[in-house]
């Protein structure tokens, strides 16, 4: 049995103590029934051993699942049985409303206690949510040296690479061998707990180079480091915003990488892990932005998330007014013919489809970079070649369609006609507006969705009717 | 002025030599117009030197997107010109059709040459899109022990790990020193071009351990191997899943880890740059499919794109004629007064939308394993309430705004009700359809838009008309 009075305070629980992820996760991904019904009986029966040998083991995201699937006074009973135990570090892998309900129900000081303890990045995640004063608090309470590094951190803005950086790193000057560099590592106490290079420095911490520790490995002792240091072609400024730096990452496969301030002085590393966590929450966030959900999360409360999905679609119900008022301007025509009442949305839905098949790629292109001003032309032409082809080939369907349910060949021409300039407005819509709205400087995700689809219900229901009322006064 | 000629073939081209990004790139993250325009014009001349200066220096991925901004015949007089100096790398950065495009232009035996000098799964990445026969021959041409290698990535399914490793790792017995271990790596000529962690394994080439590069810099010469390495939790099977994999890299912050094969025998290393771009792909994946756009590239053809969307608009257009007839049903009612033909998208759009928000959070979830049979009640139960309480609010107000529009409360009453109903149906669509998809072991973020608009359509105006039916009965 692990106890932890045994243990030294900055021991990390090791791999092979850790336990097994099959003994917590089940075959679905999910955490296991059968554990969560253990460590339930465990919290309710305060029974600090079991917890200790069950709990304390698991990595931190591990324990941030488990935080993510009991009940809120399970999570607080665990957090006051474990103690000292509980390790802040799962507060980073689990939701906001989640993070901040636990944070809020301890003491500053205890906060201020554990932060500490964990890597800077990982302290600025948890201390950047909680209000002015909290943090003020917190703050005050630690160490100098540890409040100076995370002021800095929290000083810059939000998803910058400096908010999202380590301070933790390991520094040499050019001049040290190989093997002094080694010897250093060896004999220094307070490294970072991993790291992947080391970076070089000159007297005044303006950066120089960085070593791969795979290519320190290779070089003979009495080598200097600055013979085989790179310059840092990647160094990231601390101003940069995280999806730029991320971009970086991934066009240079970095695993970490030097982050500087405006004159050019080390003062950061940032690690690929967060940078997958930054191309993660992009990724959500475009799938989010079209879907037309905001920023909300699976454990925001019912009345937040009303409110988040209203504006989304109260800008929907001004859209859907229009494409009505569209509609009645042929009330008489429709009164001549019911059949276009029936009709119509067919032409408006398959606009609408087809424009957020192009919007969705151009989103897309945008995002990635794969689209930019040298090849919007072709791309463009590409679409509404794409929307007239298609347009010409459900013009025929539809056409033949309506007009056997109709018995009317005039209709199913009509609506044939209808459906070819909305699926060509449609693609037109689709890349243009978010092309635009990239341009002004606005999230073509956020809004695309809502401007494509007045344009092909407005343009559907106006060809539609507006050809068919042209017909019916011709007859 | 570099001259390949004076370099060794195997020294690659250091970052010092390298261009700076934004010699290539402009502000806004495309190629440079200037740079582009005088690789054009040296590839017009034939100007070999010119090209050799300011193409050779380029990192693979640079030289991916150069290949990507310029015209296909450029790319061919491109590749030819820069002859063994070309950097087969690149091929992994871009599309697919451009990759076929360059190497179909190629013999067999000069890819061969070239495969053998890249890392073995830049080399598998080429080779799994050529047909069998050109495979085999460019196999045929590679040294045993390369050929050897390839060949068995290439037996695993492609998207598994072993699919995915480098087949080039650093492996110790555990009985070794640290000290041997450095010195091995000091003398040793054929290691990765770079690694982060070093493996152990016994005679039979079992996986034993692994030991990250840092802290082998920490620990004292003397120190054996196995003191400290850790037990590798997070080993990964060759045939498992690259989805699955990536989940544990984000899980565990990974950045390489041992693929065994069936017998628990190391074969090789998936590293986080690969992750990184299976992250990258499943993102656009479900985004792609959300929007009904299945695996096309902006680089495919016109004919290629019209016929990978025609599938998803004729599903939608067999969708919207079940509307249509959902309407038809009702036509002697929408005769009867022509103000419902105008009001009825409304319903329909106002619950098409709503369930496509709870789609996109469901789908989003289900993904990312947010959501699973433990908390699915809860997440049901709160998606029928914010979907009832929305649609009370748009009730109220498309209530108003119809009932001032015809001059008719009891049109607005109508409208209200339907509109609650059409709210209730989509959030219920919206999250029990994904997860009916996921539990048959469908992908749902591929068929639940369609499904779920469908629902809101059929209801939205089943609702409305045939509430409107029976009041207009009444009078």
């Amino acid at each position: 049995m692990t106890d932890s009075a045994d243990r030294d305070e900055d021991t990390p629980v090791t791999p092979s103590d850790a336990m097994d992820h099959n003994e917590i996760y089940g075959e679905d991904g999910s955490i296991r029934q059968d554990y969560l019904t253990a460590i339930g009986a465990a919290i309710a029966d305060r029974d600090v051993l079991f917890l200790r040998e069950h709990v304390v083991r698991l990595h931190e995201s591990e324990l941030g699942d488990l935080l993510e699937s009991i009940t809120a006074p399970q999570r607080h009973a665990l957090v006051s049985l474990l103690g000292d135990d509980f390790d802040f570090a799962a507060l980073t892998e689990v939701d906001e409303v989640i993070r901040l309900d636990i944070i809020e129900a301890l003491p500053n000081a205890r906060i201020a206690e554990a932060l500490g303890d964990l890597d800077s990045d990982d302290a600025v995640y948890i201390l950047e949510d909680l209000d002015e004063e909290d943090q003020k608090e917190i703050l005050a309470a630690l160490p100098f040296t540890e409040r100076v590094r995370l002021r800095r951190s929290l000083d810059y803005p939000e998803d910058t690479a400096g908010r999202r950086m380590q301070t933790e790193f390991v520094a040499v000057p050019p001049f040290w061998t190989v093997g002094q560099t080694i010897d250093y590592m060896r004999d220094e106490e307070d490294l970072p707990d991993s790291f992947s290079q080391i970076f070089v420095i000159d007297p005044t911490f303006k950066l120089v180079g960085a070593v791969a520790l795979d290519k320190i490995l290779r070089t003979k002792r009495l080598v200097r480091i600055e013979e085989v240091m790179d310059e840092t072609r990647y160094r990231i400024d601390a101003e940069m915003d995280q999806e730029e730096a991320a971009q970086l990452f991934e066009q240079y496969d970095l695993l970490s990488a030097a982050v500087v301030d405006e004159n050019e002085r080390l003062v950061g590393v940032l690690t690929i892990d967060d940078v997958v966590d930054v191309i993660n929450e992009e990724a959500e966030e475009d799938i989010k932005r079209l879907g037309g959900v905001g920023d909300e999360e699976l454990s925001d409360s019912i009345l937040s998330t009303v409110r988040s999905r209203f504006s989304w679609l109260l800008i929907n119900l001004a859209t859907a007014i229009l494409a009505s008022a569209v509609i009645s301007l042929f009330d008489a025509t429709i009164e001549q013919m019911v059949a276009l009442a029936v009709l119509m949305p067919i032409v408006a839905s398959m606009g609408g489809n087809a424009g957020t098949q192009t919007m969705t790629v151009t989103v897309r292109a945008l995002a990635t970079r794969d689209l930019d001003i040298y090849n919007a032309g072709r791309i463009i032409r590409r679409e509404a070649s794409v929307g007239l082809i298609n347009g010409v080939l459900f013009a025929v369907i539809i056409g033949v369609v309506a007009g056997y349910w109709f018995s009317s060949n005039g209709l199913g021409g009509i609506i044939a006609a209808a459906m070819i300039v909305n699926m060509l407005a449609a693609a037109l819509a689709g890349i243009l507006l978010p092309l635009l709205l990239d341009k002004v400087g606005a999230d073509p995700a956020i809004a695309s969705a809502v401007f494509v689809t007045t344009v092909t219900d407005v343009v559907g229901f106006f060809a539609f009717l507006g050809l068919a009322g042209w017909w019916l006064s011709l007859a």
